[in-house]
């Protein structure tokens, strides 16, 4: 079993299986990646939200790879071991036009930054404290279809799929297309609720090791991933203080987020002075998304659930 | 403050408002219920899985209620604090031809008995036990639209909602369409996951205590409702040994879930030698379906968490 260091000047942007491996490993290795936040340096701290409206779609999701394993061949298993994160001092999280479940509610940029140098949360505000459970946005594989590609949808080989329980101590499987596995990741998150409502977790620089194993002769189809979350509760500096929840009923499951997320909005306004922007923020990256029943035709329920821990 | 018992017979099986209160009672009384499981005693312990086929749907749904609640009018918020539960010895969970998430995969009934009287879990198998997290799957108020209304589509005041985590301790939310607000409930379950993906939970006979309060002039809209779980994690006796989790990516929620329900059967079938029904009881039973993102367009993730903790 060896450790590798790979090299932060090797990332791509683009899922692509021409790009050469930055990293050829055996299966068992351990690889230490640091990257860059999402917009690969475009924001930086202080910077204001106008940096949203002029963002460089090609330098996105600089990430860090591609690692070819070693015996890993199409219809084989990738496992990767997520073995442990740190996040490198800042984030921020924001409201990018155009993108995010309430795009149409939400025209304007707007920013805010993070200190991910307070210990185990970070503040939204002096009241508001987020703990940081960190995870890679992105892990994925290359497909065996002609690129390039870009990252933000997610694609075959996963990739952009931005899982909040993928922390230290999970072990993710993905499907294997190509010779090698072709295996990226970045595009870090600080924290993040299910669902990452507004488009954004808290972005930041991470530091972070992996670890590779194949799982020969078991095949996982496209657009599909499983994985195994840490052994304990997934979310416990979360969860002690229980939650409020909004539920919105009907037949669109989409919609239905969408009116479950506006009423938490509205609440975060009315109860904790929260302005619209900064709630929105808020659900995105500490709320959850569940699908509380899926059966009762026509109106399923899907629920944001707000953790009481955040307000202090 | 008073405390009320419901009689047993005082129930009803449709959403009308026309039905006379089974009781009134003052904001902050208390009212103890009693209620048969969904099927009004159609399903007995030991019954075959044929007695599924040949429900008489007019039967189903014993609600008890109507309580009338007094000074609660049309635009204010019933608040159903929710007391207690105790499940009566036994329960039930099935496949219904016609019904379910995956109802084109599974076309024939199925029945499973669950002992309620073992304490603090209860068995699919010696070696996999689910723990007893009781609420109730339909609470809701009559509205102002004439009826008759079936009770197995959730209305614009909420109603057959199974929502899991309505647990002792929570307060729910609900909308006010008539004087007096006509609140109902049963159908209770002993557990079910997220999703309810089988359309059945641990279905069972239920004595339950609520107590209802009035917030006036506080509007929710229709198909709407909100509430605060209980005070601490909302599943620790679900969640201390971690999960494994499926999750589909695409387009459409519902085919994701589907598609994540699916990959967690194949999975309980390979690792757990569970045959497909009883896997996708337990995983409606026992899983989470959470909307892992919902903005990495056109992809999104639906994951199906599956808690280890029920396999001993």
């Amino acid at each position: 079993m060896a450790e590798h260091v790979l090299d932060k000047s090797k990332i791509h942007n683009k899922w692509d299986n021409r790009i050469a491996p930055a990293l050829k490993v055996e299966p068992g290795d351990i690889v230490h990646f640091e990257t860059d936040e999402v917009t690969g340096g475009q924001v930086r701290p202080g910077a204001p939200a106008s940096v949203l409206m002029n963002l460089d779609f090609d330098k996105l999701y600089p990430l860090g790879g591609p690692i070819y394993v070693k015996g890993a061949a199409p219809g084989d298993t990738l496992e990767v071991e997520i073995l442990s994160f740190k996040p490198l001092e800042w984030g921020w999280a924001g409201l990018i036009p155009g993108l995010g479940l309430l795009k149409d509610d939400f025209t304007e940029p707007y920013i805010r930054y993070f200190d991910l140098t307070e210990g185990q949360t970070t503040a939204l505000r002096d009241d508001i404290r987020i703990p940081i459970q960190p995870f890679c946005g992105t892990m994925g594989v290359a497909t065996d279809d002609e690129g390039p590609f870009d990252v933000l949808p997610p694609t075959r080989g996963a990739g952009n799929i931005d899982t909040r329980h993928l922390n230290a101590g999970a072990r993710l499987h993905l499907p294997v297309f190509v010779e090698g596995a072709l295996f990226s990741a970045g595009d870090c998150h600080a924290a993040q609720g299910d669902g990452e409502v507004c488009v954004t977790g808290i972005e930041c620089p991470m530091a972070f090791s992996l670890r590779f194993n194949v799982i020969k002769g078991q095949a996982i189809p496209g657009f599909r991933y499983r994985f195994f979350t840490p052994p304990g509760p997934i979310q416990p500096a979360y969860d002690w203080a229980g939650y409020y929840v909004t539920t919105a009923l009907g037949p669109d499951l989409f919609v239905n987020a969408q009116n479950a997320v506006r009423d938490m909005i509205e609440w975060l306004g009315k109860e904790k002075n929260l302005s619209p922007e900064d709630a929105y923020i808020l659900c995105s990256v500490a709320a959850d998304l569940r699908i509380s029943q899926i059966v009762d035709a026509p109106n399923w329920s899907v629920s944001a659930y707000m953790p009481l821990s955040v307000f202090r």
